[in-house]
């Protein structure tokens, strides 16, 4: 699957053109752009909201992180740690995985157990970083890395976790789930709170993806 | 898990206030919001940006609909089918779930079923429609729902399938790849393409759950 070749998949070289802004706020852009449609040559036109001040410029770089943190201890089930809080433009407490934007000069892996400290008090270990995966990209330049973080909760610096919340972070709370049920977790707290909350995307694809892999994997259970 | 009780999640009424329009676009707008801080009772702001002449406006409805479609053939592991397309905010190819908005007055069902034929080609049968869920909600109001679909490739609408393309969907290629093997299959792209294309978040974080599970569910593999 996906050896070279097998994919015959079409690159066309795409020469943009010009940048209009339509709108400017103090974190958040919105702009139309232009492109070249390889096919007719027919200038195209894109509306796209873009992140301020973040490090997306040039494409390599990613503005923010996902933090995947799975806490694992001896005789029990792997539990994922995840956030709740008050999003203000969908109007709801959010589930999300921990996450947040990567400061000038920061690592991704220093921003990642950063925002893992602040956001729910614990320290975590890094075990891997993805590549870097686009947000929405129909709309915004939003690139993410996912980190993958393990936190002993025997280390003494996890004992007794403490948030540190900016400002704007006042509604966040921690939430610990088991990983084998992270899906039906989901949806029962969707349920029980169908006012209140939504679960954020990326999130419930993971959890989605678990749940169905115990039909490929586990066929005979 | 999550049985009432468990969490003790605290949720704030919050107040919101004015609406400031920082910019307009044909298809995007964005905007600067105010809300009550219930702690401090102080006036919060929150930049957004949202898709126009959608129907996210009242919070029940969703504007979007993701559609993650498999093909079950007997004695054949499971395919996903997937969608790569030249995406102007990132500029660059991204490999994504079919998707797509919803029309004004046509039902999730429908608008799932119509994107699939026209991305894809493929006729589908739904099988499971999720909750809304969000898509980046520090960002946007934008809201989707999951439709899970089944592709009988033994049926006749299935026997050639012609995509039917809107003029900004030029770029849009179908890819097809085994589920037991789709985080494998999305690296290799990936690393072959390294300079043309980017993962999708939440593609990217379903492979990963798929993936992940190998390591929950068959331990002793």
């Amino acid at each position: 699957m996906a050896e070279k070749g097998i994919y015959d998949i079409v690159f066309h070289k795409i020469e943009t053109g010009k940048v209009k802004k339509l709108g400017n706020g103090s974190w958040l852009e919105l702009q139309e752009i232009e492109y070249i449609d390889p096919n007719t040559k027919a200038i195209r036109k894109w509306e796209l909201c873009k992140r301020k001040n973040c490090t997306t410029e040039n494409k390599k770089n990613v503005d923010a992180i996902d933090i995947h943190a799975i806490i694992r201890e001896v005789n029990k089930p792997p539990q994922i740690i995840l956030v709740i809080q008050f999003r203000p433009p969908v109007g709801r407490y959010c589930i999300e995985f921990p996450s947040g934007l990567i400061d000038d000069n920061e690592t991704v892996e220093a921003a990642a157990l950063r925002e893992l400290r602040e956001e729910t008090g614990y320290h975590g270990k890094i075990k891997r970083i993805s590549e870097p995966i686009c947000y929405e990209p129909g709309l915004t330049d939003s690139l993410t890395k996912v980190v993958d973080v393990e936190i002993d909760l025997t280390s003494i610096e996890n004992i007794n976790p403490k948030q540190k919340l900016e400002d704007d972070e006042w509604s966040l709370q921690v939430l610990k789930i088991p990983l084998d049920n992270l899906y039906d977790a989901l949806q029962k707290l969707q349920q029980q709170h169908s006012e209140e909350i939504w679960i954020d995307s990326r999130l419930y694809n993971y959890a989605f993806g678990l749940n169905s892999a115990k039909d490929i994997y586990v066929v005979d259970n």
